[in-house]
């Protein structure tokens, strides 16, 4: 049993990527084990170019699924997929319940999931509500489900495709510059959604821009840097301010 | 010359013993320095008692500043103090030039002050914007005063007297369990404030409550875990999220 | 098919003519298309003194239907009523889904709705929340709906009954100058809320005033100016700064 | 019939007794009456300690019923259950239906319940959601419940564990210092949790203490002053400023 | 001496009318002490009237200052003018020292001025941050200054004239319509600004329309309820919950 | 003399071309006229590159001087420079009455200047604060300046470097695709700030994909649509909501 297991619980199948590859592939470069629960596979809102292909239902499905495997793949994660059908995402308590226990399973050290505000999708703020519901379900003893009673994970919220306008401020800047390769690799197992390549890369330069720009002296950090940012839900815990 | 200076700025004498020793003791038991700097002695504002005695301002600044120098000596911090006169603390251009000429002799990793607001004093605010503002001109290539331009070492606020109407929410939470007995201590150099040896000690455990509620699974805090609250101003820059 | 159709989505049938019938007004007189749609005829929750007069539920739900029908006749207004019945107004997929297809009907170019927080009727926040859900919903491809994906229509939020309760702050003032007899008379066909023909009457010209100290320059306004305030969702997008 | 009754609703058995019992106690002694409408026992999510010693569902409920009971009768207060399952606790019309028959039958003239944030605890805003919506139907002459339709009692919002974090601000800081030794008694009457009776005195210290310093002069309050924050939701209501 | 004065500190010369001549009559009909302190005569900014009739600069003064007493006569309230000069009001600490005195001199138990954000006016802000400044330093015994050291007086914050634009909620709903009438001849004291008589006659009828709305049940408020809204820097202190 | 004069405010000589160019391009292709008024040459905060090489104040006062003279002739504007000395920009009242009389004299019809929050700059902010001081000052009749006083111009906030760290949220997206290119030349007179040129050509490029997000329907934006961001201090007045 690996140490520091990560989980990523995201809306639809492509949103880790785009939005959290970095901090998995430093979490799997760590030797540490990442988990990616995906809700539904976006079949519905976020495979436009499928349904214009003229595809149906069950292959787009199929289609989704196995790059968001491929990209999980490359990451060096696992991946699930529930299947609980997208747009909308509907926030029932079966739903929450199959989180709880994925919860008991994994026992997460650090959990990812979308912020809770987006004007622009609301199966993402569903799909956070429900991962965050169900981290302190599985924290209750008396909560009927599988395994040790969940501790207290940190929850981080990833970046939304329109930051200003879901109320995201970077609030943590990690530094994925030596896992970017991965994380464009990852990116480019989603060919439907090539423009979101050079999109996501221009975003993390900016991202580690900013990170340079808010290190601490003498840190030396290439021009290069790479970055992706994220919010906290709940106080950091440290013995070191820095 | 040691690594990771610390460098707390605040209003008047007592500030920095009551809200941040736990900082300053976890910073020189590692080895680090630390430097206080008090713009003034607090001889008007937070000196009744002595007032009420009958001392004159003379004897109220030299007793602030032995009690301050006492605190600090057994934090093991440098003192440093500007006497600009607080109740009111004037914000002015010399004195913000005064406050870089010591961020360039100590060129600091950490800096902690106070919050931007507070309604029950605002000399605190106006040490907060002198300190922030003296940071950012310390930057400065072309800003004219000795040593190197400083890097961007990150800002801490610490908590104020009355957190919820200073719009304080704790953002870090500081494990001071292993150096509270040495911030007790120096809570009890300054006697003419006794009840708030007690305040504090109540207010650390009670921050020690909520680091253990917020702590990571299998951390295996103490009981006694003992905490101080900081905001941040600038985002954290990191290579692992926890 | 008239240009730029406009959309006005609202809990109760009577909300749309205190608060948007102005814009309506506008848009009609500029020859464009306007559709009300009101999820509930709001029998039990607006209509007070028709229960006090002994009516029945069928009866207070006509009466309603028949005033609200005569104010959209003065506006020039469409309108549609959804009868999914008030207080509670619940939110569930399939009413969603109804309102989908209206907006693949309509495809709108502006969309007026509640606001998102009303501490005074929990109806306005719920019937907002499915207009904005619907509106994302229909602009996806696979979504199955009649219709073309809908594009991305501006979505304003209309001023409810206790503006400052309701973190509703005026972003942009409408003049209804012009068209304020109209929203007048529009008014007048709601009987039972007499009171409420004043209380509007001195909204507008509240409005008016402050319309006219946030116009620019040479504008000459009449003395008279009556004005509607709305708050943006979205970005505005523009050619022109102004 | 008593002048002038206290509504509190809250999600767990013993939420009332932490956060609300001075309050409580101030009315009863005021000869007022006072009900607690505790929506569920709070078996699951309030209970390891019963857990891990191997009790059962039935057992469980039975014994915080009891503790609850016991707490309300120090306070003397009326107590009521509705058992309607906690962990998660569920929205739904029909519990809200019932907890508009209890307002409708009680006419209280102040209402206390949970507020609308709580990252710990998901069923504590659910609670207040609901206390809230049904308020507001209470109030509808076409509600269809037995009883008159309800005034507008101003709602409070009792402190929270980790206030900051669910942006608890004290509005409202209540005097219970006469009052105090009871809400210790109610406090006792909960032994499985007893880590919290200090706790809570330590808060009831901590929010005494800051009443003082807010308290307009010559009030001459005692050392020892005791106190419970608050925040409302709608605004004060009064004929002087004070 | 009468019991609990009031100090209403203002910018200018008929701030304190429109806004609070209803706190005041409401005060002095209790037999209680008024007193205004105007920084200014509002000479430059509030007197465009006087300066289109070409009257120079001293005569403007002079035409405020009795239209000011007059009004201040009316609500039966004491006047003072500290001429600082306004449209800028430059803060200064020799200004705020003159505050300080007439804070010790009155030691007021209610404090009003105005709110401290105002886009439409910076000599408005200016006025309550000198105001609240002063009233921390009138507390501190150690201030230079005759009189005792002032208690801790709560602050209330007026409204100003384009509320929402000011972040101003109102917190506060102060029943005037006892002497509504009053507040009314007291503004006919400024017979500069006519069209702002009937702009404060509506304000005080929506403020009475939304006292009504949010008074507890059995109230029995008339139809003809007239009100005046405020905020509050400082927590309320309080024996009952209502 | 030509309609609707621009009038852009800023701290520093570069600030408008990074900023504002695109806006500023627009206002001059309609053949309006437009003002850039410098308060300083960012001599000491912004220009660390020559001190590195060495030269001296009059020498990169003059460099600054010129680099931005020739970027507004690119724009076809006109430029002012006041030399008030930067790092750090002293609030003054004489400051503010140069500003005004800089008002009266252009007469804007729209003002753009620097938000109001900047943690990484303290002259961005003290800029805004007397630019919209000045405003309100040049707007009364009684100010002593020549020429006509000010009517109520909007105030739009341009875009800062570090957006969400500055509470800056895009409330107005400005199409400057067409000018695109000037602004680009504009950018290039700046030779010392070469990183900057691709930093804000990427940053147009991320305005302008969400500006075709929120775009309304059948507009028909090319796939190389540029924008700048903005945020209103005031409601926008119109007469059509779009």
């Amino acid at each position: 049993m690996t140490a520091n297991p990560l989980l990523v619980i995201s809306a639809h199948a492509g949103d880790f990527v785009w939005r959290a590859a970095g901090a998995i592939a430093l979490a799997t470069a760590r030797g540490e084990r990442a988990k990616v629960l995906c809700l539904t596979y976006g079949e519905r809102g976020e495979s436009a170019k499928a349904w214009r292909a003229g595809k149906n239902l069950d292959e787009i499905k199929e289609l989704r699924r196995t790059e968001a495997a491929n990209a999980a793949g490359v990451l060096g994660a696992e991946i699930e997929f529930l299947d609980a059908g997208d747009y909308p995402l509907q926030e029932t308590s079966e739903l929450v319940d199959r989180i709880v226990h994925v919860y008991r399973e994994v026992n997460p050290s650090v959990v990812l999931t979308h912020p809770l505000t987006d004007p622009y999708n609301q199966d993402h703020p569903a799909a956070a509500r429900m991962a965050l519901h169900a981290r302190v379900l599985a924290q209750a003893v008396g909560y009927d489900a599988p395994g040790e009673a969940l501790g207290a994970p940190p929850v981080f919220f990833f970046e939304p495709h329109q930051p200003e306008q879901c109320d995201f401020k970077p609030e943590v800047l990690l530094d994925i510059t030596s896992v970017f390769d991965t994380k464009r690799k990852a990116m480019e197992c989603l060919p439907a959604q090539q423009h979101m390549w050079d999109y996501y890369t221009d975003l993390a330069k900016r991202r580690g821009v900013q990170l340079k720009r808010n290190a601490g002296p003498n840190l030396g950090l290439p021009h290069s840097t790479m970055g992706e940012a994220y919010m906290r839900l709940y106080p950091q815990v440290t013995e070191v301010l820095a």
